[in-house]
């Protein structure tokens, strides 16, 4: 069967001109998924849908006209100020939803001057999280990004004997995800200094950030009942940029015997549209293991996540200090890398962590571990690109970082692009590092 | 400053007789609050006081005219169908609900036939969960408890270096917490059997119940705003027991290096009556270390934590198997312990949670933690009862268990009790083990 369908055909154009650029995010394939409103107003929230550098309305457009009847409930369900209600109805909503969104928007639409009322510039909108999230669970699907940290912490033995058997995940903090420009005071906590048997106090000193993509839940499941991996992708809305900001220092002390805690829950950013999963139809991949890997349990296996269970997205962090910033310079590439590299597909995660009964709900998150590359230069956190902090990168006004310094703002991005298809592309993921509160 | 004031007085009596009964877990001076409905009914949740064996409806309350004028849109919004809103009005509005309950209540009060139209029998009601839970966190409060597990982990460094500096928590799942009366499916899902190099996957083999005390947040703080220890106490709401069942034999072979996940995400049990903090003023008792035990760091300590931090409070683990059920004997005690030989206090727990920035919401839920004592008696899971099912414990019809079996269903009870106070009951919290799906 194939995934594609008359929405991801190449040659489609709208009637919205800088949906057609070369190199915009949205195009008419795109259509991701967000929730906005006009920038300093006191407007409520609402879903849009991107297009160019313009936002579909959805609240206005469920009421315009432009749209088929029948997808009237669908755009005002995404419409609304979360996006969660959407989410639950499940892939055939979504899928219809985009269907008419993308004949609506096509070039010669019949109705395109009743959708032209309902266009807010992308330049004038201010975004929330697009969703109630309920439960946020981080994996850690990259194997060359367990590898290199466990390299750092246990030279012998860096890669643990579960990693090709289990998809490692653990539960991260609901509460302090939020959206690109997000800004946070730098953490303070416990660290224990190299060589002292006593912790400390005091602000982090080696703050990091990590290159994720997010997934988020769209239909549920309840309690007891399993998703097989077949089914699983029936119930991913779609996937966004996330930044999994990291204490290193905090870490190391308070991880064990239970995992990151104070570390990781301070703040999480995520970029604000959602890429749907159809939208990235044409760069499915197979889903390969290097060779002499075991083989993956049979609730982990199916013949379509070999075919196609991984996706081609490539991926870029880039740092903008404050001076930069002042410089009006834009960020510097600090390494770039792509999810087709991940150890597990987005099926194999959500199979996993529903395969003991654990129920999920719209709008749940997950997050992908950072997504490192094979080689150095395509690392996903600085504690990787930096060997521990020992190998500080340069920046090309002539600064450097073993880690993260106040006024550092991290932007990561995200697209997809071949020859023969539309680029798909992601928006961008912003965070600034604030100074730590005084003592 | 005392923290006891008139609602504490132990010759208050409630014209509600079966308040006034010795071994209630519900007389005037406690008070707690629960989410209730008629049993089998399609009524709408609502929000109740206990009193006796009888529920004060606080939805109908707000408008009987029985409570004082000024306090009826605190009912009001602790009769809505979750506490969150009343848990976000603060410190200030739980306790002046609290003393117009305490009088409306009390024998002679003037307007007992109006509030007497207001109550629901325990007997004929079911519960909800009490707060739409954002983020659930369950920390490691009991040094015997991380002891005993270390124990069977590394013989010869049981305790890790951080436990005594850092109160050790991490997330767990909110989707999955559900009021006493769950029952649930043996979670399936990988292990590594005894001397193999691959995993195996089939229902868990080594079931068990963690028992605990969860600890609702009622007012929030904002990301980068900590909250001080002596600020702490005014956010916490109050205290349920909870069951934080967990699959050991997942949970060993999953949890390093991130903790724990499908080993506890499955299934979590509370009682459905919060015991607000007010209500345990009378069993506060000093917060002592033990003697050559580090001083917690600074934002752990204070003179009122060290004067009355510790909360005296009950707690017995009952199992109840099929064929005892059946019998009507009754579940037999595993085990009893008491809160106050936890190793860090509530304000510890939430000053610690906030310390690095992370932002707390009203509803959120803090586990304390396997709430063991210094012998092997006071154990609070099978693992250290049975020395990791080495040794089975003996049920009263000639029954064992190394660990839960199908049919069985483990019994929470948790009371502060002393002479020339009220007792105060926290009820029950129940749940049972259901066999696992089919393969």
């Amino acid at each position: 069967m194939s995934l594609l369908n008359e929405t991801h055909a190449p040659e489609l154009t709208s009637w919205i001109d800088s949906a057609n650029l070369p190199g915009t995010d949205f195009p008419i394939q795109n259509l991701p998924f967000a929730v906005f409103r006009r920038a300093g107003s006191d407007e409520a929230y609402r879903g849009g849908v991107a297009i160019g550098d313009q936002i579909v309305d959805l609240s206005l457009a469920a009421q315009c006209g432009a749209l088929a009847p029948e997808c009237r409930p669908l755009a005002a369900a995404a419409g609304e100020s979360s996006l969660n209600r959407f989410m639950a109805m499940g892939q055939g909503a979504w899928s219809s939803l985009r269907l008419a969104l993308s004949r609506a928007l096509r070039g010669g639409a019949a109705d395109a001057d009743r959708l032209a009322g309902c266009l807010v510039a992308q330049a004038d909108a201010e975004y929330a999280v697009p969703a109630r999230i309920g439960d946020y669970t981080d994996f850690y699907t990259s194997v060359y990004h367990a590898t290199n940290i466990g390299k750092l912490f246990r030279p012998d033995n860096p890669l643990m004997p579960n990693y090709k058997w289990v998809p490692i995940g653990y539960h991260g903090r609901s509460s302090s995800i939020a959206v690109s420009g997000q800004a946070f005071e730098r953490p303070r906590g416990q660290t224990l200094p190299a060589g002292a048997t006593e912790p400390v106090f005091g602000p982090c000193k080696r703050l990091d950030y990590e290159l994720e993509l997010g997934i988020f839940v769209g239909a549920g499941n309840p309690g007891g009942r399993p998703v097989s991996i077949d089914d699983a992708e029936s119930h991913v809305f779609g996937m966004c940029l996330l930044n999994d900001w990291s204490a290193r220092d905090i870490q190391a002390w308070e991880y064990q015997p239970l995992g990151p805690f104070l570390s990781k829950n301070f703040a999480t950013t995520i970029s604000p549209w959602i890429v749907t999963l159809e939208a990235l139809a044409p760069y499915r991949r197979p889903f390969e293991r290097p060779a002499g890997d075991p083989a993956p349990l049979p609730y982990l296996a199916s013949d379509a996540n070999r075919a196609h269970g991984a996706i081609d997205i490539e991926l870029e962090v880039l740092l903008e200090s404050a001076s930069m910033r002042r410089a009006g310079a834009g960020g510097a590439r600090l390494s770039a890398t792509s999810y087709r590299h991940a150890y597990w597909t987005v099926a194999q995660l959500l199979a996993h962590h529903t395969v003991n009964g654990c129920n999920l709900q719209p709008g749940d998150l997950f997050g992908s571990g950072t997504l490192s590359g094979p080689t150095l230069d395509q690392a996903g956190a600085l504690i990787e690109l930096t060997a521990g902090g020992k190998n500080p990168v340069g920046l090309p006004d002539g600064e450097s970082r073993a880690f993260l310094e106040d006024g550092d703002a991290i932007i990561l991005r995200g697209w997809c692009e071949k020859p023969g298809s539309a680029r798909i592309g992601f928006g961008e993921c912003r965070g600034t590092v604030l100074p730590a509160l005084a003592e």
